[in-house]
């Protein structure tokens, strides 16, 4: 098999840009018709909204020229939207488009400057609610595609087309796996393009290259039947709070790294190259520390903050809760105590195994008269990373410098998605294609989308095609099975 | 100065036992009247039935034929009630009795077999909010003082009789110290007599020598400044629920000893001949955990369960409270933790010290990004200890051994109390003469106290102050200043 060097030249299409800017100030009307609608899914009240926000979609991509565009149901939660186009060229690869179109809550109470529901251009930026996570991010391959047409002088895209836009990614996307096991034949494609995260800085655009995993879930301990007497009892029968936090404080050792036996088997390092990309990239430590609202980096010993986040496995408590909690003091020796837990993993690490090992040394560390139970949220979601040297990674990045006119550098997402139950049922391997910011507030108050990354967004999105197409051509993708 | 023998006799006065009997009908019906004032001190609407309790308690005092009976005002909190009996001997020494008449709280909803309010004898008990604790044993002296008087035929007690009872025990005696400071002169003593503990068992009857001291409050540690996205943050930044619980972790080493360098300084250990008189009672360890609702004895190795209770310092964690506890998980850095500790002393141990040692043994474990703010609730109750050979006690021993007939052992209490601060503020030993047996139910549903125990503390009442006189008349006690 061939591998395409990056800096193979594929003939270019014409510029899409003027068709773009002719067509800026719809697309733009559109996209605010879409972020008028509240399709809140953590809010049951709002499940009429999440509804009317796929039937939005739906019909907005069957006006874009989507032959099939579908509201498909999922088995109690919001509905998703499935889209479909193909190319009509024999041996086109076909790419599935992912992202979500249910949002986060927000209110004007919460500290907006202006209705969340009723967008606002200023100063060359779209503040709503979803502008940037996510409705932004999957509107935009609606004008790039037709862009990429118009560019092309095609009536269909050079690569099969396919998009996938969820209802309930910020409900934790609970019926998503069902889903997509469900329709795994009509969803099956070569590559998936998630169009769900961001990059570094406006000046600097870049794409991701992987997502950490998650397990995470609960350990309950159980002491005495009920809280007793610290004076009466204290210091002769075991203490659940004691012994939860001799359980947190296990975790890590020394340098903190996570203690526990086996986790790092089969951990994928970083090369010395990935580790030289991420130093290249314009980090600020103190201005870091102020978006993560803290007052000083710590973790593993040996690594650097980006790689501590984006490249490592972690363990986390995310709550810690026993005994009593009130005004002033009550002296007891709680009955119970609860622990909140999450493990981020990196490629190699195996969520079953995490979850095996964990549940193996929590049995160990416990005395008697300590019961326990885990609990873990599902199955855990694995990790994804995309190979520097994938082609369609190349493709994407060949892409996004068309149209940024700049290097595009490489980082990864420390959180975790439904990209990798993409990656996994699907198996393809997972690209990312993200034009927000962190300053666009996702989650939080006076969300926005920069116009000008929205509109280099679409930019890309008409290139992408051409060039995977292009690539394709040159040489089929390996599969990620 | 001589002291008494143990097997020392003095005169006999006539049997109280007579007198008692006769009487005991009466005793009970006025019992029952003061059980029925709801004295619940937590409570505010209970506040005027707390006011009516210290008044009915006064004017019972003085049908007693108490010449002073008088009801103290705190500062802010439930009335006291003070009495004093001058013995009209020159000689004779002062004994002040403490006690209290406010109760827990207590509803019928709460599992009671009756209302907790209206007392039922039922089986040679008497069940009532307060019957054991505190008000049987508070009133048992007026009878008791009334048969002593019958059996000696004086007409005033044989020493200078003084009582406090206070009204805001249940609630932490907030305005204890500065009511007795304020009062130290008409309180003024050459011993006290708490009544408000315990015993052993029905069938072993015993005599407690020492509470624990109590250092307790809170530690506030703050590091993100709000909650913050595990998988953006998490493994960068110091997490405050994991610094919380290395900081509980780390309160003791794997022999269960607390781990502060100088905690155990000074500590006064148990000599052979304590150990040797624990070791002598009927201690089931099975019956025992039934008691604490526990499922396996653990703490500091070296010492039984109930040297660890009793004559061994702890450090406990009441509660520990951070980040996320509500259902399912949410994957989340928390900005603060808290952590309510309490600390209990035995002799030789001093309470400013012990805050000072672990301020600044939790000052220099915290790592850089998190702040963190300790409080202590009040400057702590220091331990009390009544030597095994002090007169007074042997006294009261003799008392006892008259009214049951047995032979009477010794115990401490693991719990503190006011007690520390009549003994500090007083300079005088403090002992404790308590009826109630474990299965009484203190703060818990159903309270009760067995008749039987009762009129037998009545009876040592009455023995008390004869054998008082009589020792002291050998030689006066030594002052604990």
């Amino acid at each position: 098999m061939r591998t395409t060097p990056d800096n193979a030249v594929h003939p270019h299409p014409a510029d899409p840009a003027p068709y773009i800017a002719e067509h800026s100030a719809a697309f733009l009307a559109e996209l605010k018709d879409w972020l008028r609608i509240p399709s809140v899914s953590a809010n049951p009240d709002n499940a009429p909204d999440v509804r009317r926000s796929a039937e939005w979609l739906a019909a907005a991509l069957t006006a874009t020229g989507f032959p099939v565009a579908e509201v498909w149901e999922t088995e109690g939660g919001g509905p998703a939207v499935f889209a479909e186009w193909p190319s009509g060229e024999a041996d086109a690869p076909t790419v599935l488009v992912y992202g979500h179109h249910d949002v986060q809550p927000a209110a004007r109470e919460d500290g907006w400057s202006t209705d969340p529901f009723e967008p606002v251009e200023e100063d060359g930026r779209l503040r709503a609610r979803g502008a940037a996570d996510d409705k932004g991010q999957v509107f935009l391959h609606t004008l790039g595609l037709r862009a990429h047409l118009a560019a092309t002088g095609r009536t269909a895209p050079a690569v099969n087309v396919k998009l996938l836009v969820e209802g309930e990614e910020e409900s934790g996307s609970p019926h998503f796996g069902p889903l997509i096991r469900k329709h795994a034949e009509r969803l099956r494609c070569d590559t998936v393009i998630v169009s769900d995260t961001g990059m570094w800085a406006e000046d600097t655009p870049t794409v991701c290259t992987g997502m950490r995993g998650l397990v995470d879930g609960q350990i309950d301990l159980r002491g005495p039947d009920q809280d007793i007497h610290s004076g009466s009892f204290g210091g002769a029968v075991p203490n659940p709070a004691t012994e939860a936090a001799r359980l947190v404080a296990a975790l890590h050792d020394e340098d903190r790294r996570v203690a526990i036996p086996g986790f790092y088997d089969g951990v994928v390092e970083l090369t010395d190259r990935e580790r030289a990309l991420l130093a290249e990239l314009p980090f600020d430590e103190a201005a870091w520390l102020r978006t993560a609202r803290s007052h000083a980096a710590l973790g593993e010993r040996g690594h650097t903050t980006l790689e501590r986040i984006w490249a490592r496995p972690t363990a986390e408590v995310n709550g810690i809760h026993a005994g009593y909690g009130g005004p002033g003091g009550k002296t007891v020796v709680p009955s119970g105590a609860e622990i909140k837990f999450s493990f981020r993993l990196v490629a190699g690490q195996d969520t079953a195994r995490v979850r095996q090992l964990f549940t193996d040394w929590v049995a160990a560390r416990l005395p008697d008269g300590v019961r326990h139970e885990i609990r873990f949220w599902g199955e855990g979601t694995r990790p994804c990373l995309t190979p520097l040297d994938h082609p369609a990674l190349r493709s994407l990045v060949r892409a996004m410098s068309r149209a940024f006119g700049q290097e595009i550098r490489y980082t990864r997402e420390g959180g975790s998605g439904p990209a990798a139950d993409l990656q996994d049922v699907l198996g393809v391997p997972v690209l990312f294609l993200g034009i927000s910011v962190p300053s666009d507030g996702w989650h939080s108050v006076d969300e926005k989308v920069d116009l000008d990354l929205l509109f280099k967004g679409v930019e890309t999105a008409a290139h992408l095609w051409t060039e995977l197409a292009a690539d394709w051509a040159d040489a089929p993708w390996p599969s990620s099975r």
